[in-house]
């Protein structure tokens, strides 16, 4: 199998860059100080053992996040910085994650390290066992798996490119058994650019300790390595899979898990699947967190990586496979052990390698971020550009819990600085974002189908809920979403069973709406186009209209849609009742945008000051709108005799738009704990009688002091299918409503 | 209460025009020689004796069409036309309507009238005591009932208007018994105007007969009447309601409904609940079925009489009422036994009322059809332009009764001429009709909520169900519609769960798209935009692209979206599958516009002939759509070397298109039967993978003889959710399946 020809292949270059990924990140939970914590796993996630992205790992403070397996490392990525926000945010305010392999102080007595407290007993034991045969401080050390699979294009394409191998999945394993060979061979690269684990902190040593800092303590035999009497041989999958067996059979290892290898083989629940199976992918596990990436690995050491293995596949091995393995050992050992400044004994060789891999990326018509092997032969001309290197610079002024400590405390802000959003998903809208933060959270697996579209795909074992726009599912019927889009059909509907809603009628032609013109001129009543209500074309009478103005507002509307609808005009004020599956979950009171004076600032100050507010930003990405300035704004100033460098008195306010919208810079004010049950009793009837689940149904409501069964007390204006969730979430005023879990909730009860 | 001065009033005359509307109509089932049929009421129409637009009379042969109450006139002949044409297609097609209110020839023997074949068997002994006290035979005289309702609008203005009468129920009560004293006075004129029953057939006099022809026998003591001991005085309803128990007591009369006057006062199910109640609504019963209307009523006569009960309103009533209505009848009596072409002896009369009603609607500005007053002025002037007059006249050169015949020919040929509509609905989508049809067809209420949105409600006792398009329901759920309309979401679920669909991905930027082209250079691929799959921007290329080909068609799939879709080509033949519930209910193949050769005829005189076909049309109004010869066919046919004067040889097959849309004059070809279980379990599977119930699947088929376990057999295309039914309904070639039939069962699955 010439590998460096079928490489070249036209039929198989153009799927070198496919394929699949996925991330692993342990770190332990520390308080604002740096010092290990005493708490339990957080509460707020759902405590499941299989927790598809936030687990613990050996110790209870050991959080360990998991992405999905994804097609793009922009993808894995997104997933990495969201598990990340959720697991900040759903730990205690005061707590951090400690950004290092190496963990931070630790107690005294290694039996105050706790154990995770898994519902699984024999994950306890298991731990337990851990415990017994290295000692729980080394299994307080953290690191990153980063799992990789060649896309399944990319594999046939080879396949087909040779000839002597006949069955593909022997090929498949073949490609890998390659792979892992080499990488083993080679890693000691790795460890060079990577390694970041120069120095442990108190108490991790027992007795031995190293005297002088290096490049990755992990990496080492100090680290998380097996005892050497672990021994397994890569020549071909079979010996792999038979030492694991035999090592086992002796009690040698406890588990199969319990093989610490640089890399691991992957295809099955256990390594007998293998067998049946092939190796399905790969899991490189002497990754050292990266402390300056907030995600632990870098979006250009996960590229690299994936580089890296198409350079193993490659390169030429030399015959003797465990001999070949065995030199690797002995390479990264070596390396793992130089001090974290000094030049790499393997430093004419690493040139080499990444000449060829540079060589090799441009044979292969490989895309890579600039500037990528320039900076790798700095790095190696200069060792503190390492990761070991930088971090040990940087500790000489404090010391590297203190370097630590800052590190985390910067993260542990970012991730609280907008809560609101996730970060990597800034380009879907709020609720979604809000919608895919619960669901991670309640450990309930989350893949985008359609990003651009808002897809979500929720999975909890076997149950599947699909999600579009935040809430739209399978709860609702299509005809109640349909329904509720037409304005006139829900009146109607509403009416039969009962409801108040304003009478009006429907035109389809300007000359039969002039024509009724003597059924309003003597009322207050409203013209609109049909199709939208808050748009264009709304003219509101509120003491009837002349025959002229009528003729006018007519025009207005007609030219919005072919239908205009003439409403009675109801006086009170609109409230939002967030309807779902029979239950009001929120109401909100929405204000025009206003500033309260304070008899000192001009309004144009006042405004500056309100937009101060970090809920307000612009183009719905924020939960409040900044206020705007604009001719609209000024109008409406000027009609209240004011202009923007007047000086409202105290506690006056000022109105600066006449629609109530959030997106206008309107204030959202939460007065669900306000609103009486007789009225909220309506709302939830009303949406069960246009057969909707979820619903933002709007009243007007005169008086809310009124019982609701008073003559006129309110009116129904319109139902909405798709509901804004964000404002209940984060409202300008009152209680939050977190109305995404309550709908993560509906769609999976079985969540405790 | 001066309603004179009430009804000027500027708050009452806008209403005046708004009022409620239903009629009744009852008509023999005849076959086409004009004979009263032997058989059974049809049996595809739903056999509830409380169906509630098609039920049975006296007669099992007695058909009586009911509309339900509607706000406009437009609307209620809408609905009439529509039971007409469901009741015509119910029946065997060599039956059809006796459009006289005098019946046909009846049988010699009374006895051989048979009595409805009705469910309930209080209905067939009520039916059998009418039969003991009247005879059969006048049970067979049929008739229209004109229910009519003021506005509730109206009634609230006139209330307010006055300060007599202080509780509203009250008040309208009323007004009903003024109006209804006022027409019992006045009625002859309408015997005058609309009575059309001149003559007898045969074997309806049993011994006495009438020498001469008269205006309408049926208003006449020899129709449909009272014995003369049934009086009931009209001076209020209190004593309108204890003469009716009167006499029931008494037992001259069986039940309330056997009184059978010209205005029934209605406002419950008993008379008793009018005391309770107040009228509701009066019901007008001394109209004759007007032959020269195929709906036995034209727009016009229910104009006038809207008209008619406005003047009854405004008329002065005498003060002795009993003395009021009494003279009404003798007038009536007299009018309607006045010769078909004599002058009536009331023209003088006549003529006053015919101006004041004229000058009434112009002081309360009321809008009615030109010439109407021109019109019954020549009516007064000239009788053979009455109804009677114009009947007698007619029949004058044969019989009344081959008269009748011809003129139920016709409206019998006008009735199954296109069956795949409902002539007054066909402003509405095809499916609608049909969906429509066969729910009146099975006695479920339809309403028309929203008619341009082509919004239905549907009612079947208690249960409600609205349909929207067609096939829009409660059934599905909105996020499984979502999903279908998502081209991109419905691959990624069909593929997760194991279907075939084409291998392909999405592009939002053309630089992305254009890295990509070595993935498919060398395959058969389709560039298309994701919104639209048959429309624009769709590049094919079945053999691979230069690099240039793909860069244009990314460019032109870019212009139609920002989303581009690049998917491999399947090889076959598109297939729709409909799916409900979980069951195919059709497959269908359509085949691109095409003309087969006969040696003799140019393309351009096939396609003439061709769509000489009643099936096609433009513009969707029919199943099948005219080809065109338009810049598109004359260029497909250019590509294979003809022009349209060119003659094909006999059994050549040109294509006038590449794309096999009906809308572009494809053929729909049925092939439900041609297709094996396994592909039908495949389409079943898929719209169930995404969780729709209604959808129309497309899968590609290389060959439908080759199993579908087969590799690469089938690729899934899309799944819509909106899926066509009237092409199922109305193929070009193939067997019919009456999908909308199959929904109406669906949503209403109590139906037996």
């Amino acid at each position: 199998m010439d590998m460096k020809k079928m490489l070249v292949n036209e039929r198989v270059k153009p799927y070198l860059s496919k394929a699949r990924y996925g991330i692993e990140k342990e770190g332990q939970r520390v308080d604002l100080t740096g010092m290990l914590v005493h708490t339990n796993h957080p509460e707020n996630i759902a405590m499941s053992d299989d927790h598809p992205y936030i687990k613990r790992d050996f110790a209870e403070t050991q959080m360990e996040l998991v992405t999905p397996v994804t097609d793009s490392l922009k993808e894995l990525f997104d997933y990495l910085t969201a598990i990340h926000e959720v697991a900040y945010r759903s730990m205690d305010e005061n707590e951090m994650l400690w950004p290092l392999s190496m963990p931070p102080e630790l107690p005294k007595d290694e039996k105050d390290i706790i154990i995770a407290k898994l519902a699984n007993d024999e994950g306890v034991q298991y731990r337990q066992s851990l415990a017994d045969s290295y000692g729980r401080r080394k299994q307080m050390i953290s690191g990153i798996h980063y799992n990789f699979e060649f896309s399944d294009e990319l594999l046939q394409a080879l396949f087909k490119a040779q000839s002597e191998i006949i069955a593909f999945p022997h090929f498949k394993t073949e490609v890998y058994m390659k792979i892992t060979r080499n990488y083993l061979h080679y890693r000691w690269l790795i460890t060079y650019l990577y390694g970041a684990s120069p120095s442990s902190e108190k108490n991790f040593f027992d007795n031995d300790s190293l005297d002088e800092p290096v490049r990755s303590i992990r990496s080492s035999k100090y680290g998380y390595t097996n005892r050497n009497n672990v021994q397994v041989s890569y020549s071909s999958l079979k010996t792999y899979i038979a030492d694991i067996s035999l090592m086992i059979e002796k009690g040698i290892l406890s588990e199969e898990k319990e093989f610490y290898s640089a890399v691991r083989l992957r295809g099955g629940s256990q390594v007998a699947d293998l067998e049946e199976r092939g190796i399905g992918y790969i899991e490189l596990r002497n990754i050292d967190i990266n402390p300056f990436d907030k995600n632990g690995i870098s979006y250009e050491q996960a590229e690299f990586l994936h580089l890296f293995l198409i350079y193993m596949l490659w390169k030429d091995e030399e015959m003797d496979c465990d001999e070949w393995v065995k030199k690797g050992e002995l390479y990264s050992e070596a390396v793992a052990l130089e001090h974290p400044l000094a030049i790499t004994q393997f430093k004419a060789e690493a040139e080499t390698i990444v000449d060829e891999i540079e060589q090799l990326t441009q044979l292969l018509g490989l895309a890579v971020s600039e500037g990528l092997f320039a900076n790798f032969r700095e790095m190696l001309q200069d060792p503190s550009k390492t990761l070991a290197g930088k971090l040990f610079e940087k500790s000489k002024d404090s010391s590297q819990g203190q370097v630590a400590t800052c590190i985390a405390k910067e993260y542990h802000e970012t991730a609280w600085e907008k809560p609101y959003q996730l970060t990597s998903f800034t380009d879907m809208e709020l609720s979604t974002q809000f919608l895919i933060f619960d669901a991670m959270q309640q450990g309930i697996q989350v893949e985008i189908i359609d990003r651009q579209d808002q897809f979500l795909k929720l999975k909890l074992n076997n149950h599947i809920e699909y999600v579009k726009n935040g809430n739209m599912t399978s709860k609702d019927s299509y005809i109640a979403t349909l329904i509720m889009e037409n304005k006139t059909v829900t009146k109607k509907i509403l009416q039969q069973q009962g409801f108040r809603v304003p009478a009006g009628e429907e035109f389809n032609d300007i000359e039969q709406a002039l024509q009724a013109f003597e059924l309003f001129s003597t009322k207050a009543f409203v013209v609109k186009p049909k199709s939208t209500n808050y748009g264009l074309g709304i003219s509101i009478f509120k003491e009837g209209a002349s025959y002229e103005d009528y003729q006018k507002s007519l025009t207005l509307a007609f030219e919005e849609d072919s239908s205009v609808l003439i409403e009675e005009f109801l006086n009170g004020t609109e409230y939002r009742f967030f309807i779902m599956n029979d239950e009001v979950q929120a109401v909100m009171s929405r204000i025009p945008a206003n500033v309260v004076g304070d008899g000192k600032h001009t309004v144009e100050e006042l405004v500056a000051q309100k937009n101060q507010d970090p809920l307000r930003g612009r183009d719905h990405r924020t939960p409040l709108e900044k206020i705007q300035l604009g001719e609209l704004e000024v109008l409406m100033l000027k009609g209240q005799g004011k202009k923007l460098d007047s000086i409202p008195k105290k506690d006056e306010i000022l109105y600066l738009r006449e629609n109530s919208n959030v997106s206008t810079g309107g204030d959202s004010i939460d007065v669900t704990d306000q609103i009486s049950d007789d009225y909220k009793k309506i709302a939830v009837d009303a949406v069960a009688a246009l057969g909707a689940k979820i619903s933002g149904i709007d009243l007007i409501i005169e008086s809310i002091e009124v019982p609701a069964s008073a003559n006129n007390a309110y009116g129904i204006i319109e139902a909405n299918f798709n509901p804004s969730m964000y404002m209940h979430i984060f409202p300008y005023k009152g209680k939050s409503r977190r109305v995404t879990m309550k709908l993560i909730r509906y769609l999976f009860p079985e969540l405790v």
